[in-house]
């Protein structure tokens, strides 16, 4: 049976201060847990049904430290939805070395002071999905350990290291080391047109700020999506995660197209 | 001051079934009431706090059937949200003839059930953007005038005319008149390589199943969204709502090279 305690501490973590004091997140979810045992991600504790306890594969409980069997009413207690899932799990957060230069020798990403926790999700699941590893998030972006920034991002995040750091001292590293720094402007030149390299920084800006004029000095080239409609009002905008999706997409076509025309 | 009745009446809106038989639908928030009524459409009712009325720019309230001044307390009763805005408006749901040829004319968009209104209204929104003009959804998706839909759609709905319909018998058309239908799909070949024209019909499936079985014989052409990364487990796919706005770039980036070419 879950304590009262546990229950209050598990509750508990979906506050950030409680979060950075303990270096634990939580995720909710079969098909979410499932994905994080089958990668071979440490859980230190996992929350669950019987069912789904006895259903996991053989070998991979070794990559649970402690499990908890819970009812059903004992998961609705700790869950953040009306309907429970069938398991929940407390994964340490990763340590990982914000290193500059590595981060700088491939195609990386670098976000602005980004608020809904939707939008950082879908950003951590676009970049797993065109394969960039690393995320530079200024200070002032929400949470990546934020539920709903795991909820959205499907657990994307296992492949994709998300750092916080200041973003003008990694720009000017970036200039420094000749890293291209594309900002995406809505004066910027077309990413269709624009020259696109395999190595830089993607950097995108606030829902409805976008990129900080403190910023503006370090970006080399400014990209746009153009707008395909005669429509004058209305539609400021894409939304910055469908932005993302379009501009990594373009990045790693125009990579695919270069190791065509060399083959 | 707003009667009880009205309020009651406003928040029944929220429901299909109400929409559909008052063939009026909700839109809250300044911005958005800001568009509808640049943008030269109809409103029936605009409820409204005494200063957001005082700032329609002259001329405009003649695109307003009947205004209600309202307080805080009252936008309160009638909004979804938390913290009311200051503008609420009744629309009517626009008249819109289902016109195959007229579609197919275009790039157009079938959607088969979609059942998440954040999605539905991500889809409209990135139609919007590259300039298709209308989606012809199957009649198990999502209302477009759920209150949800317009809110992640921001009000691109004006620029796009979203059709309820058999989606079967609007392939089976598409096919007749020659139209290609390309089918998004895990198997399908890399959308950056796919032969794509400027006329067509764009399918993509429900956020789980994807394609149902029965509309496969209709596609023409598979296409998918290559996946750039080595990680074996987890990311099945984009989200049905970035996805839609890599194919729609990808799609309307080849009509400007093509433009370019012959110009």
């Amino acid at each position: 049976m879950l304590s009262k305690n546990k229950v209050k501490y598990i509750v508990s973590l979906q506050k950030k201060k409680v979060r950075d004091e303990e270096r634990l997140y939580v995720i909710e979810g079969d098909k979410l847990v499932n994905e994080y045992l089958i990668s071979g991600i440490l859980i230190r504790t996992l929350i669950a049904k019987p069912e789904f306890i006895n259903s996991i594969p053989r070998g991979l409980e070794n990559n649970i430290d402690e499990i908890e069997p819970a009812t059903h009413e004992e998961l609705k207690r700790i869950s953040r939805l009306k309907t429970p899932h069938n398991a929940v799990a407390l994964i340490p957060v990763p340590q990982q070395e914000f290193d500059t230069p590595g981060i700088l020798r491939d195609l990386c990403v670098a976000l602005s002071f980004i608020q809904d926790p939707g939008n950082l999700g879908t950003i951590i699941r676009a970049a797993a999905w065109f394969g960039i590893k690393n995320i530079v998030c200024s200070n002032d972006c929400v949470d990546a350990y934020n539920p709903k920034v795991i909820q959205a991002s499907m657990g994307a995040g296992i492949h994709v290291k998300v750092h916080y750091s200041d973003l003008r001292s990694f720009l000017k590293d970036a200039l420094k080391e000749r890293v291209p720094v594309y900002g995406t402007m809505l004066e910027g030149k077309s990413v269709y047109d624009q020259k696109l390299t395999g190595k830089g920084v993607i950097l995108l800006g606030n829902e409805s700020k976008g990129i900080p004029e403190d910023l503006h000095p370090f970006i080399t080239n400014k990209i746009c999506i153009p707008k395909f409609t005669d429509a004058v009002h209305g539609i400021d905008s894409l939304n910055v995660g469908m932005a993302a999706s379009v501009i990594f997409s373009e990045f790693r076509r125009r990579v695919l197209d270069e190791n065509h025309e060399s083959a």
